[in-house]
């Protein structure tokens, strides 16, 4: 069923505060002004149609118009909740959220992009794995971005030594992509979990 | 046990993003910048000062240290978390969060700061139930601070009558600050739960 | 030809400012802080996979992913030459600039994004139709939501009342998003060029 | 007396500009954005629980309501006045800049809370001592954690040097928190006037 | 006697903070961010060049280097004082803050403009008076600014009623910018004092 | 013909957004917040007002006046325009944004100011060659605090060695504040083209 011109505009309204939340580990590491969530959901969909030409030359088969709807509703829930940080979450809290985020998905989405962020949430699929695996690889690049301005903060130690930072590495073009952030950073990678 | 000056340091460190974390419900209705949690801390604990002082007119027994400890450390578990919007939440990540935060209490806090968050969380005392009111009551009239600047919101309306945000209005100090604020704004007042 | 991992986090870093740099029509507009062209683009995007799915509704064939694609780098140029406001353009200017950013565009992206701001550019097939409405639907959506903030500004009629703003009001859903945005609003929408 | 509704809505009225004024010496170092007025005070209160915990371990007596209470309002004037930065202070303005700061405090403050506001900038009592500890150690603690941070200022020896900044050094807790922070910086500690 | 290059630079530094102070009086007024001090100062010297015009073409005398000079530095000691509201002085802080001003200017600033401060700060030549009276009309007219973008504050009446913000209305082309600047705002002009 | 009052009134309005458009190359190395255009233009004035009393102790006749006014409104279109940062020019961009800033500033400014603005541009006086050197000196002595002060970006380097950013290098107090601003900084000036 397609979305009216009412439920397109309800959408956008309801998006809206993507574009003023900041992502709040930057924050938490004395990053102020920070990256918000939308500049972040941007990278991560801009990452991930380049990592689909990537797949795609090493012959896989990608649903390109899937993998960028994904992207760019990933954080959808976000709008409604702001942006939780990883490090505190505990497994009963994962599991609250998102129940939360569930119901607030669909609160906020029209069917189609309810049923891409649902996907990118199960990560069963290729196209939710490049999108699971742009989260992480935006955040690290964006780290290097802020070191190489010159900012320093005791935790960021912790965010390069992270294993749980590194996902689907078994996709050849997203270890690449994760080597190579690491390589420019001077920065060993972390065995995966 | 008394905090060494190792650990009077940490907690300044531990606590020191409270100053930067937004109240993430001002930035979901358009309003940005918006009031810091360090900024809503620190009128909760006036605020708290001054009702204890009320009821002390009145002639009931508070413990002011007690009671401004409490409102001090009230939102330390959010130096880690960020601030989490009340509506979006589910009784189960009521309670998952309240686990976390428990958790991060123990950590960021030395002993007996950790129990005056402990005791204001359960809320059982006179004290923890004035800084339990105070929460809201700041939250309120910050609410009527930005509507006089000219502040518009679809979501605003909805603050005012949500009656969760009457809190311990048994307590006569409290009450009438709750209605003067409600006058104030020139906004019938919700009947409590 | 697939970006290696150096092209891909090369494009991530040159897109970077996106999310730091304003649109300055807000800011001409007394609007501080305002949306960030990173923020713009996703409202874009996502805006156009709903188009896209009301199109398809109505029969029409479109290509998703190069709509997407064409979205996400609509204003890839800008991370270099920050957002020019429209209203002061000549057509020598846009001319120039135009070279200026088909340079930039070409510096910037990699190969197949190169691409997509090429066609979004030219305007010619159907997806870069919706873009381009799209980009002005989500400005006159944005002037909505502020000005339900509260938000006033001698130059703000102006915007409602430029028909340069309708673009490609001939596809359906489009005309009817246009309608809904000036029907929420209030406001006549201006006959077409 | 105790406060009114009326009386206690108009003191947070007051006082709310804490919670958008700078502390300007950090602007002055080209630390942008910086520590609100509001942050710093409850920093200066988080810091005065735990040195009201230290000196009790050692046997002293102390008032930890009167010494809350005057760190929650030590800088209350300031919500009319700004934050004039002490390096330009002359006696005159000194002197001058108390006279307005006692007529602010009798306008802003209820009467309890104006006697505490006295009692904190008269200094004769232990607690009022500990608060204007508090509010270098502080002062010289945020200035680490912006050196951490990687902010560097030709300005920032000279704060780190000037014994202006050690207050009542001869309480042994104070004196070990200030020891602590010079240790941790890096910094040797000035001889006290 | 010549300023030299080191003269100069170090000129820049230090007055490199007006750029990032703010005007008190707004952000006590809910207005941020709000207008640095650097922007004001840029505004008063256009104005300044403007009645420098106007009063030529009646016949006026006026050095219009001179009065350029004044306004540039009018408020240069600022940049190691802050902004300190005008509602809150006394006499005796006014007196104070001038010896204290008077000893910045003399260290931040070369001979030259040292002098052209203290000329604007005596206020008795003609190009002092206009920059005196440039200081208040910019601050009115960024006033009905911030009022026609929807800003609102209980404070703002007082500004538009307070006579001390009209000076040198006896000069002819001041006189008319202040009337129109309130017939503009609709607001009555207050009898001068 | 002098400015009427609603003359100066519409040009204080015109030139308004000065104070809140960012310079933007410097949000394109990572500084954010960062100066205003107006921050640069005060800082542009007070340096020709230096540069023009080094000059006449050196023998040489300037207009101090006109130089003054012309760096007011150097950057006077940009209050409409933005500001488009230098590297990404080409000739045909240049020769575009010249014929649009020529409208822009007969359409801001009264004809005087107009008349400044028209001669900065043309660069042929002494004058003129003094505001056209102070833009770029202020430019790099902001790079200059901005190092300072920690921050780094791999497109700095590119700045300092940019022999486009030295201007009229004859003149010889000109060529002082180059030479010691590159000694300050600890890099060696480039050759003039």
């Amino acid at each position: 069923m397609a979305p009216t011109a009412d439920v397109i505009l309800d959408t956008l309204d309801a998006l809206d505060p993507l574009g003023e939340l900041p992502r709040t580990g930057w924050l938490l590491r004395g990053i102020n002004p920070c990256e918000s969530i939308a500049a972040h959901s941007l990278q991560v969909a801009l990452l991930v149609s380049m990592l689909v030409d990537a797949c795609r030359a090493e012959g896989m088969i990608v649903d390109g118009e899937a993998a960028l709807r994904m992207a760019l509703v990933h954080d959808a829930p976000e709008a409604r909740l702001g942006d939780v940080p990883m490090p505190v979450k505990s497994p009963e809290l994962d599991a609250a959220l998102h129940v939360v985020e569930e119901r607030l998905a669909a609160e906020l989405l029209p069917p189609a992009l309810h049923g891409a962020w649902s996907a990118a949430e199960a990560g069963a699929s290729l196209e939710a794995r490049l999108v699971k695996a742009a989260d992480k690889l935006q955040m690290l690049h964006k780290l290097s971005v802020y070191e190489r301005q010159g900012r320093r903060h005791p935790l960021i130690d912790v965010m390069w030594q992270n294993p749980a930072n590194l996902r689907f590495v078994d996709i050849a073009p997203v270890r690449r992509v994760y080597e190579t952030i690491f390589a420019r950073a001077g920065r060993p990678m972390p065995a995966p979990r």
